[in-house]
């Protein structure tokens, strides 16, 4: 539904970047669910700016506000809306943007959609600071999913303005991700990535990146086909994430490339139960997961926003200008969304166990 | 919503590869459009397989039914029920599927799901023949989009088995692209990529590779952030197409790999009209079509059936067992997918075109 | 949804009263449910209409197709498609009411909303005949419920030209309701509502009435607030059935009329268990269900077709015209109207049970 | 949708009574629309209780936070959402009726439904104080429907303590009706009314009543059959409001002992234009509106919270009990829900004007 996501765990976004604040609505939660708003801050915590050169320089305490659907400390099943207010807002660069439309932003497209009435002030709602709310909505599908199934999603920079990491283990993936500016578990490689940025940024530019993220213990049997596969609903979710440019799951294009007797994943008994020789397919077969662990990378282009000189129109005098993009922004927004990517599956996560009967609507008894 | 896709342009899909039928229900397509069998019927034929040893041989008439929704040859605005029976079924060689999932296949993932009831026959819904209601819907939509706003729906195969085609102009594509069995308008590439299949057959193997597809006349405005943006709702359509295992817009992954200088599409005027000096972001900049040519993507994993022998087991005898893939199916699914790509498409963009106003509800007024 | 009602258990409808076919399609219906055509038939044959002079003269066979989603006997899970063919077609009376809009007919409407594409024939998409579709959906639906919770739901005429049934006890209501034309389990009420509509049809008018149905075993629970709400469901859906003015809960506009301490329903143990000592509330407290009987009444206004001669206009002439309506139709909707309003209560229970949890998704397991 | 009503102009509610906060997330307002706090304020201000003895003693100052969705007075096409903080709360009174559930409140299928989670405090969601945030999404659709169609919604209480009203005007409706503390047009039936709540309050008791609506200006040809018809999503919306029990359109229950000849709307040519000689189907024929005033009535039951003893349980001691209701609340439910009616109809009829196209998405352009 439009501006909604998910059936049974749905979550719509509101707020703009430099409006009064940015918030999410859940609705759906099973109710007996421990929360607190220190189970949010923690995960909004994790998406602050930090390292300067390499994070942008605004700096918001992003206190979140739980304002409704829990009570004496859990979850009662009505619908939960969670706020955080802007404070360090500084719009005076935007207003050039109105009739100077910055190339890679949406200005021009929300132009003609909105008829010029959309918030402008540092991109609206078009702004990452909207994955902020997706953050904060995908924290109460990871506690639900965490509580109930065990589930853990893990995100992290894949590669960042082509620099690669290597393969690492489940536990330094687990350890080292967010221990450096640039989410990488992978400390030679995110040396590396940090350099990268920050020489970026001093030329005026930007880069872009793949986060790659593993969600172990999802239950199989998730998604509906036909048209509502979990697949499908994990990639329109991700798409949801501003400068996502590709999806793909499991091997992805590198199986377009390969033979069926390699891409397949062979059935094998493990101690009587039924698993895979490989994952190839990335956990879903015919838009259902399979019991292995979900893998999946997201393509994120490089920030639009940069300082070097670029070519626009002015709008209003309709003549070609030329653009140095001011204003404070991510020189790489692969960093910064590598939470908004797991908040994205975790909530597409929720809603699919919660449609299957995976989880329960109400998760145990209160005693009184 | 499951098992529907689009709000206002909303289609649903039935049946089951060896059942009686597959069909659609078109729900919302705007009264006074004209429409017959054989607008569904021309499209329907273009998936059909033709060519031995690069297609399937299950030979169906597939005869289109129209059954609801048209009147006097034109739409009325009530729901559309197409459907065709099935009719060169051979549900023999699957018998064996039900205990023995096959490697790559949703056997056992719906043996899951739907608790042993599902219709294995044939691969039931998770079949590629799913992709013929996908085809009669997209007929449909194409016709509306076409009629009303010139769009124009390009899809082709743009690599198979790690052979890619040439760059080739629109009007090559657009005239060569159905004129070979594997559905490529470059003739060279084509001619290698049949060989290929072949060869991958005759080895008991299979292909995958990637279709592409462009979308002129998309007028500007599509898409509704947050969270229904217009490349979330392609990418969730896409990957309802059976074997989608990535897709990406514009230039996807490689963006990822830019700097922003490279990756942003510059603005300037052409004949008093603001237009871009790029298209590398493919059509859509924050979830909204500019109105440059749609550009995607889209992966296919290798066709799972395979007859070289795979590992496998046994669920009732709770053994491991080897097995090669009969019955009869497509070594690369990639040529019989791209009418497939070419209607998901064109259904998602006729649904945003309606939620977006650019196509009225009633195309125009009837004379009596 | 447009065009979709419910979410877990979500049915649409197509076809025309005069055009090939009615038909439905069911998405959600849990697999592992036994199901064959004479599930559907049985509760189809009970809106056929018989009695001269009370029923309409069309007379349909009515043979329902079962198109997909089951196999070897039982649901798959899969979308369940049943269609009925139209057979008993005379369009002739209707050519004129494209020009003359007959009262309180939709012709006037469907005309300005479908720009005069709409299929007239029969009244289209807003004959009663559209209840037949609602009718085949009904019956998966009660076969579900009936079979996993006990649940039974027994509508009836309460009320018909203004001659109201007795009290009748659950059991005379269960066995006498359907042995009559006009489906009042009152012999005595029946008789005279049967010769009342008789003689309003002899003198060339129609009537009106109500129908009251009772849902026995409904499991406390069911309804989601806020705005999702068991009595909001069943309102909207029963609003969807043709010549509806009216519905409600309980006592409905009766208790308008009360004092909360008579209104109110006081609570009890019996046998240890809570329950209530009236149902003034007609089991629906706060939009959830309460475990009593859910009771509802239903205001069907009178067939619009009349014989008698009545005000209309010549749109095209644009004059004010005399018109006496032929055609076939019911004097009084009411009777066959009694399944289509159980059917639309069935569909809305399923679909809140499955929402809530109380019916699973696999209904059991598969031997094989 | 569950927690959503509203397909184009969609609204969700949030908070609880005796929370921090009442507030809903409005999706889907066209942009350009000028709108301030103020306009939401003053139909909040509507249903503030100022009347001792007829309305509660709760004292809230009800002020509106508008935080999203708005930009320079005008919206902007993304999300409003609006909020009121709760303040003048007093919970003391509820923490027995976690025990004892109040008869005819939902405390006992909240308790099941919920599993002893929910916010019992001042009836939690379940709490008529939720049609406050019904009231400020109605604000919005009002403003939007006032401003571009002229559409004006007139609701009025019509009947309480079984008092009736007489026949007024239009005029003298529009005029009247927001006079006194009942909310009644007729200043002599008021005053009766008033009277009547005023006694029964004193003895401990309650009252109901039937609220009446008239809606100028609607378009013709808003509503979706089949399944999304105008007075189904009207009837769902009604019902949501906490304590309605039936809902009927134009004559709606009386029409069901009228003949067809008495029933049916004539139509006649004045001034060129088609229009009806009588309103007796209140302005919808076949789920369509007709373009003549929308016509309709909600019955509501007594408040349930009455000082009067009456029987209850506790479910801790699992023993019969007897409870006087103490809190705050209005002995008559009626007069403070008419602008929560006038709400959820403007809610669907800005819903069902955007789906058909009669409301643009963009306004008019900005000037810069």
């Amino acid at each position: 539904m439009r501006g909604i996501i998910g059936e049974r765990f749905s979550v719509a976004l509101f707020g703009e970047s430099h409006g009064a604040c940015v918030g999410c609505l859940v609705i759906g939660c099973p109710s007996g669910l421990g929360l607190d708003v220190e189970d949010i801050q923690s995960k909004v915590d994790l998406r602050k700016p930090f390292a300067k050169g390499i994070h942008t320089s605004r700096m918001e305490e992003d206190r979140v506000e739980l304002l409704s659907g829990v009570f004496e400390g859990k979850t009662t099943g009505a619908p939960i809306c969670l706020l955080v207010r802007n404070v360090d807002v500084d719009s005076g660069p935007y207003e050039l943007f109105r009739r100077v439309p910055r190339p890679g932003h949406a200005d021009y497209v929300a132009r003609l959609k909105y008829g010029g009435f959309a918030d402008h002030r540092g991109g609206g709602i078009f702004s990452g600071r909207m994955t902020l709310p997706m953050v904060m909505a995908g924290a109460v599908a990871e506690k639900l999913l965490r509580t109930t199934l065990g589930v853990e999603t893990l995100a992290y920079s894949k590669e960042i303005g082509g620099i690669s990491m290597g393969e690492r283990s489940l536990d330094e993936i687990r350890e080292l991700r967010y221990s450096n500016p640039v989410r990488c578990p992978d400390p030679l490689a995110a040396r590396a990535m940090e350099e990268a940025v920050r020489r970026a940024a001093e030329e005026g530019d930007s880069l872009g990146g793949v986060v790659e993220a593993i969600c172990l213990n999802v239950p199989p049997g998730l998604g509906e086909p036909l048209l509502s596969e979990l697949d499908s609903d994990l990639a329109r979710a991700l798409f949801s994430i501003p400068a996502v440019k590709g999806v793909e799951v499991g091997l992805g294009f590198r199986s377009a490339r390969m033979r069926g007797s390699e891409c397949n994943d062979g059935l094998r008994f493990i101690g009587g139960d039924v698993t895979f020789s490989s994952n190839n397919l990335g956990g879903i077969i015919g838009g259902i997961s399979n019991g292995m662990p979900l893998v999946l990378r997201v393509a994120f282009r490089p920030t639009p926003s940069i300082a070097k000189t670029q070519r626009s129109v002015d709008v209003v005098e309709k003549r070609e200008v030329e653009v140095s993009v001011g204003g404070r922004h991510d020189p790489c927004v692969v960093p910064r969304a590598v939470p908004a990517v797991e908040a994205m599956i975790s909530i597409v996560l929720a809603d699919h166990a919660l449609r299957a009967g995976a989880i329960p609507q109400v998760l145990e008894r209160a005693k009184t």
